[in-house]
């Protein structure tokens, strides 16, 4: 069994307002490659948000009493902490440095997500919010390559992400459409028979990491990779969604 | 550019003492593979475990009175609890069900990564505890391949492990050799000149987790995985190991 994950070479840059879905098939044809059923499609983050222009100019933004305390607390931009609120349910940890937030979608995430590298700051200085909805857009996007190559796709937007316990970033699923983002193995056996308890991969996650690998944060001209192999169970997108990785609070002994 | 993750089919149960090395370079020629420079070899847990015979018969184990208490809090077998313990500083978190613990080589882990599911029980009830030194392990199987075959490769060992926050286990790196756990791109720049200050990707981790998605929990058929077209930057293996991924202790915000 071979799993293949393909970096789209020379991705444009991407603008506010661009067709994300024409320009991802556009870029597939130009690397020689095709779409099929049970491929699934890794989006970075970044690029999903640029096309939603989820910038926000930092000047445009009035920091409230609450987010001047915590900047100081936190030795960061005011304007960037307020943002980080809005985006929030609520803090989860903080230090000099470090802000740790429950993102209004339910990740913990630093800052929640809102990202100042790879911007362009020429015009004014501004900051990358993630996609209002990231389980909407890759819906969209799956349901766009289904409409216009008849293939039925899934589609992960993923994001570079601190963790607990574990230096360094992983690209972990923010969005997903067309699969179910965990392979629950409850109730199967294993090669002995015995029941397996608690095996529940976090399969979308994975391949969201495994694409990280080759999406190369410097240059960010990979920012969508092309992943064949892994034998999707194709589902209806009813069942689909981040929400099934995302443990709640009440269940969480980290938070 | 393009990362083949290639799947060893039919791969021989792995009983103590058998020689890893010699069955994966099999394996490689029975799946029609080859081995060459900078390539990553993926090898699950636990049949490094079983090859090191970290089997340990549960029958044989006095759980001492902290084992027998905490058991009682768990819900656990007093011998398995007994068993977690040796094999950990200290605990984490613990409630009903969930025994969370720092082990003894720095990875938080649940039951310290000890094993129940995909063990041939017909003789004695027993469990399998991680390998010994995990980053010495695969040091011993990249400097094998590259004294059988001249060919200088990366070697991860990984585990499925739960983590903080969100649901599903991820396949994670619990040793590695020939390959520097984290690409640290603190120093470089970004598209646009600003400097990169966060982004140190934990590519071992990404590899293992996506070497995960195809290796199959419940057939255990495919525990070994050959990486293909990832640019390792091939290092001394001096600079190689699994700690630059694990967060000291003091360092966490989340232990």
């Amino acid at each position: 069994m071979e799993v293949r994950l393909s970096a789209l070479k020379d991705f444009p840059m991407v603008e506010p307002g661009d067709d994300l879905l024409t320009m991802i098939l556009a870029a597939i044809r130009a690397n020689g490659l095709f779409i099929r059923d049970q491929d699934v499609v890794v989006i970075a983050q970044k690029i999903v948000s640029k096309a939603e222009n989820r910038y926000v100019i930092l000047d445009s933004v009035t920091p409230s009493a609450a987010a001047i305390t915590l900047a100081r607390e936190v030795e960061k931009d005011p304007r960037f902490v307020e943002l980080v609120l809005r985006e929030s349910r609520h803090v989860v940890r903080k230090k000099p440095g470090v802000l740790i937030v429950e993102h209004r979608l339910g990740f913990v995430h630093a800052n929640a997500g809102i990202d100042q590298s790879n911007i362009d700051h020429s015009q004014a200085e501004r900051v990358l919010l993630l996609p209002e909805n990231p389980d909407a857009s890759a819906e969209r996007l799956r349901q766009g390559i289904e409409q216009t190559l008849g293939a039925r796709v899934a589609v992960i937007i993923n994001d570079s992400m601190g963790r607990a316990w574990r230096n360094g970033t992983l690209g972990l699923a923010i969005g997903v459409a067309g699969m179910d983002a965990i392979d629950n193995k409850i109730g199967q056996h294993d090669l002995f028979g015995r029941e397996l308890k608690v095996t529940a991969a976090a399969v979308a996650d994975e391949l969201a990491a495994g694409a990280s690998v080759i999406m190369g944060q410097t240059t960010e001209k990979t920012p969508v990779v092309l992943v064949r192999g892994y034998p999707l169970p194709l589902k209806s997108s009813v069942e689909s969604g981040v929400r099934n990785l995302l443990r709640d609070e009440k269940q969480d002994l980290f938070r």
